[in-house]
């Protein structure tokens, strides 16, 4: 394919809606529109455990009692709730480790306390837009609190064991982001993220 | 929040634009501005793997020899390729799976042989869109093929090994899908999807 030119249809305030003409794989001529969010921002998505020690599961046998870090957030897309995971914009040149601290402070009120991995920006749904997202896996501690949302977030925050978050993955009445819903299903199977 | 009323900003083919006004927590009225597929189509991703059968990586220790079939595939959105999986719209009524199944036979020549498991259908980006999608998790076999592709698409299959795949996601030159990114690296963990 051969890309030719894109022009901008229409702008909003974090939306820019693009139509780039491009040649196909036949040498025919065609538009592709899609969605750029406005000065190109990234963001982070966290991953995040609280590690409450080691429990005994059977005589003698110990596992990491751990947390998974669940957001109920609601969606204005969505008209519903969506679980998920606390996730936020990227400011300027800011590190995605530090925005994935920052927001998950402001979004939850927890505090990272150790960087388990991340991942390099990937994309979310790349025939639709060109936006991409760092996953940042943390274990994190602290006290949940709601004091650094803003008006626009109404999000409320869940500290889940395995079981907690199987019994909500089989609630079909839920509805999931698809990053949280595959590290939900990982917890579920290997009590890590 | 309240939502109160939805409008349509812009009609494309593929995508509209949607402008709907809300109440915030605060009681300010706002618009929160988002794109549907025309439609509401929702699509599959196909996670999918080739059984080999069993090799020796020790003396008397084994495990199976997967294949990861991972696409390299053209996106217009952002000027360059992405390695993902196979993926695409379900049509009309079509099951999941089935839309897998087919899917995965256009864009690669490869058979489903057995379905593994398969998530309902979750969000990409929920602050951006509705778009919702299921991933369907499988085993296949059969030969590699481009016959089936579409003049829009520009698709490369490989079958990989964890090694390879490693591999590749250290490439930090490469692009990744954000839900084949998360599939690939449990596959490089725990040598399954």
């Amino acid at each position: 394919m051969k890309i030719k030119d894109t022009e901008t249809l229409m702008k909003t305030q974090f939306l820019n809606i693009k139509a780039t003409q491009y040649e196909d794989t036949k040498g025919d001529e065609k538009f592709w529109v899609w969605v750029q969010r406005t000065g190109g921002r990234r963001a982070v998505v966290i991953a995040a455990v609280v590690d409450k020690g080691m429990i005994e599961i059977q005589p003698k046998v110990y596992q990491r009692d751990l947390r998974l870090v669940v957001t109920k957030e609601f969606r204005v897309p969505m008209v519903d709730y969506e679980y998920g995971f606390p996730a936020g914009l990227i400011d300027g040149e800011e590190d995605p480790v530090d925005a994935a601290t920052r927001e998950l402070k402001e979004e939850t009120g927890l505090n990272v306390t150790r960087v388990l991995r991340k991942s390099p920006f990937i994309y979310n749904t790349a025939g639709m837009t060109d936006e991409s997202i760092a996953m940042v896996y943390v274990e994190c501690d602290g006290e949940l609190s709601k004091e650094g949302l803003e008006a626009s977030e109404e999000i409320d925050t869940f500290l889940m064991t395995p079981a907690e978050v199987q019994t909500l993955l089989e609630d079909d009445t839920k509805k999931f982001g698809a990053k949280a819903w595959m590290v939900m299903s990982n917890f579920v199977r290997y009590n890590e993220i």
